[in-house]
């Protein structure tokens, strides 16, 4: 199933995605308590939000397509490399990524992303994708020319707007073939396969809670393909994950 | 005041110390949504929490003392150089650190930490100061052969149990002579004075807060004066700022 999270009416909610309504849900499904209202409501009067605001850290690995990190002149590396991005970055599909004053050089990244649905810790290979609730879409922004002149990405990854989140969560994804597509004014940009990534997500997500507990509705990156470049006011970016959805994200500078 | 989260008979709430005791308050002071509700507790019948788990993010300054920064081979910056703990790895006053199979040399930090009272975005340093809460104890624990061995310090810094926090938080400190101590088993280990920080506290959340907004209940970590070392199993340390409180932790390995 397609769980989204909407406000319509006023009110806030989840809604499992059927053709061109919402199903209501009670509770949310992350933590695995809800139930179907009996309400279904039409997805155009709907607005639909960041599928989930990860209560504690989205999770990122970088450079885990080979071509991607060779594009920016970096090795593949040997371990994952994660970083962090604050809750505060993210945002909905539809919502704006603002251009910071600070950086000259605000690229795309689309990637697919996963929702954690339980704590988990140390997880094994074995185990590690039962933790999963599901996939979703995101656009890791990056202002490229702070990533390289310092050494720890966090301003550089983590100004307010940088993780659009959305539209949907998609509970039973093909981990094989999850494809990500991003188009810039509609214009491919990058199209890359999970067939290609580094390290797969039972070794990501073992890597992460090795270190740190995962909690429901957290989300953790899988890393972009090749591809990135800058965003200019006055675009519009689109991140696909086939099967999954459309994210998309009008970019303006900063007023 | 002095504000502590605690938890007594079961129950979890904030209060003001006062001498032996604490003032039961009735909501969230760093909300700024509370009153008292008349009840006394004794200090001695309640356990200290961590006084706040935060809904975001623990943001951190490194190499903010130029001695620090000498004594690991590190320039001092020229900009505030920032980084990110998340919130799972945050522990309370005497709860235990646990030393990790991945790394072979964990390391104290002593640290002032600001806790932030209200939602914070692009603040100036005239108006910064207005955006914290008050001030508490932190140790910024640090794997740091995994600091020294990978480029971003997700892992090296945000092991569970690696952000101790506590015991309360003073909301009228003295800025200009803030003292933090650092002690392993008893011996004085760090011993730092807040009118050595290269960044004072206006700069820091300026800079900050240019890039991402913090919320009430983020934290923010000052930085570690020169003195840092390895911890063992069995060891306690303890990490004094005058006038806020003593925050003590026990080293255990992991199970």
């Amino acid at each position: 199933m397609r769980v989204a999270r909407f406000s319509h009416q006023g009110r806030i909610g989840f809604g499992i995605v059927d053709e061109d309504a919402l199903v209501e849900l009670s509770g949310d499904p992350i933590l695995g308590l809800w139930d179907t209202t009996g309400n279904r409501i039409p997805l155009g009067e709907a607005k639909l939000l960041a599928p989930v605001i990860p209560r504690s850290k989205v999770v990122a690995v970088g450079r885990n397509y080979a071509k991607h990190a060779a594009e920016l002149g970096n090795d593949v590396p040997t371990q994952p490399l994660v970083f962090l991005k604050p809750n505060t970055s993210v945002i909905g599909p539809g919502d704006a990524i603002v251009l910071p004053p600070e950086s000259e050089s605000v690229h795309f990244e689309g990637e697919v992303a996963l929702v954690i649905g339980s704590v988990a810790r140390r997880l094994t290979p074995d185990n590690a994708l039962s933790a999963v609730f599901g996939v979703t879409v995101a656009n890791d922004v990056t202002a490229r020319d702070l990533q390289r002149a310092e050494g720890q990405w966090v301003r550089a990854k983590g100004f307010d707007t940088f993780c659009p989140l959305g539209p949907a969560i998609e509970t039973e994804p093909d981990w094989d073939a999850l494809r990500v597509i991003t188009r810039v004014d509609g214009e491919v940009r990058q199209d890359g396969v999970s067939s290609d990534w580094v390290f797969d997500v039972p070794t990501v997500l073992t890597w992460i809670t090795a270190a740190m507990t995962l909690l429901p509705g957290d989300v953790v990156l899988m890393g972009t393909p090749e591809g990135v470049g800058p965003l200019e006011p006055g675009q519009t970016v689109e991140v696909e994950v086939p099967g999954v959805g459309t994210l998309r994200s009008p970019v303006v500078a900063h007023a």
